[in-house]
This record gives C-alpha cells, sequence and structure tokens, in this order.
C-alpha cells in the first residue's frame, strides 16, 4: 500500500531544481555539504537545508564523518512515486483510447476524405 | 530539453494527497468543481485552489460551462517527471552495482562462509 504522506515528501523534495541537482551529483559519488554547496555558491546553511528535505523524503541518507557530514544517495523510496506517475499514465491512455474510439466508430456524414 | 520550472510545478502538484485523489478522480470522467468537492467534504473555495494548482502544472485543463466549471486531465505533462525519476533510478542502481563490484572483487580473507 502507498504511503500517502512519504509520497508526498518525495514529490514535495523533486519540486526544486537545487535538490533535484543534488541528487544527481550524488548519483556521481558520496559528498559533503561543502562539496555540495561549493559548485552551487550557496552557503552551507542553505544548502543543509536542501538535505536535510532529501534527507526526510529517504532521497539521500547522511552520515557525520570526522567535522563534516557526509552524504549518498538514499534507498530509492522513488518506486512508488514511479508507479503512481505510471498509473495516471494509464488514466490518460485510457482517455486517449476513448476518444479515438469516439472518432472512430462515429460515421462521416460527408463520406472519407481525400 | 527539460524545463526545471514545470518540472517543479508537476512534482509540487502531486505533492499532496487531495491533488493526486482529483487526478484519479478525473481518469475516470470529466467533473465540475462541486463534483469534485461533494466527496470530499471539502468547500468550493478550498477545491478551486487544489485545481487551480493542478491546472498551472499542465495536469488539469478547465472550461467553463454554463454555470460551472468543467475540469478534465491535462494533456500528460508526466512524461518529464516520469524520465526523471527514472534516470535517477539508474544513478542509483549504478551506485548498487558498484557496491556489488567492490564486494565480489573484494577477497574474504576467511575464505567462503557456510
Amino acid at each position: 500500500m502507498v504511503q500517502q504522506a512519504a509520497l508526498d515528501r518525495v514529490f514535495a523534495a523533486l519540486a526544486d531544481p537545487t535538490r533535484r541537482g543534488i541528487l544527481v551529483r550524488l548519483g556521481e559519488s558520496p559528498a559533503t555539504i561543502g562539496e555540495l554547496a561549493e559548485p552551487t555558491g550557496m552557503t552551507l546553511t542553505g544548502m543543509k537545508k536542501h538535505v536535510r528535505v532529501l534527507e526526510d523524503a529517504g532521497l539521500v541518507v547522511t552520515e557525520k564523518v570526522g567535522r563534516s557530514r557526509q552524504c549518498r544517495l538514499g534507498a530509492a523510496p522513488l518506486d512508488e512515486a514511479m508507479a503512481w506517475i505510471s498509473f495516471y499514465q494509464r488514466l490518460w491512455a485510457r482517455r486517449l483510447d476513448g476518444l479515438d474510439a469516439y472518432f472512430t466508430m462515429r460515421p462521416d456524414p460527408k463520406g472519407p476524405s481525400e
């Protein structure tokens, strides 16, 4: 069963280009908050907030290593988000099928056009 | 090319169980704001706000019909959201492949366990 609150958190976490960028960066290799912040010109505090949102959604896992916090990709809770989106796409396809059927079944009063 | 702002709007619109419920309902058939509000016990004003968020994301299209506003599914801008999520899943799979490779290549000093 899909946990609605978990799905809320995943979609909300993905609704920001900086956070999507962090996930792409962590797909390359784990990184500290400082390493994530540096190329963006963002403050450590600002970056920490974004990482926290991703961590709450389970998309990122962090661990204190010495004086810095190491970040890596979390355990892929995107499966449910993907399942939801593909369910919606099936709804949409069915709606289009309905329109197709409507136009196919409707006799053209002018006969076939050129 | 993925439009970041469009992706932001789609993910933000999906980050709410009421709005996901509206999409599922509209997958069955078009409905007025009143018909969408009725089973939820929500006010028309509250429902209008949710529909507006879905409309801004392109997930829902509305049309004034007489005194009510008819809502139907929009033109499926979820393809980009799906593409993004499956890209992230590939990043995650690659990371797991890396771990697999690490444990496979590392000789076990104790030999094979039972």
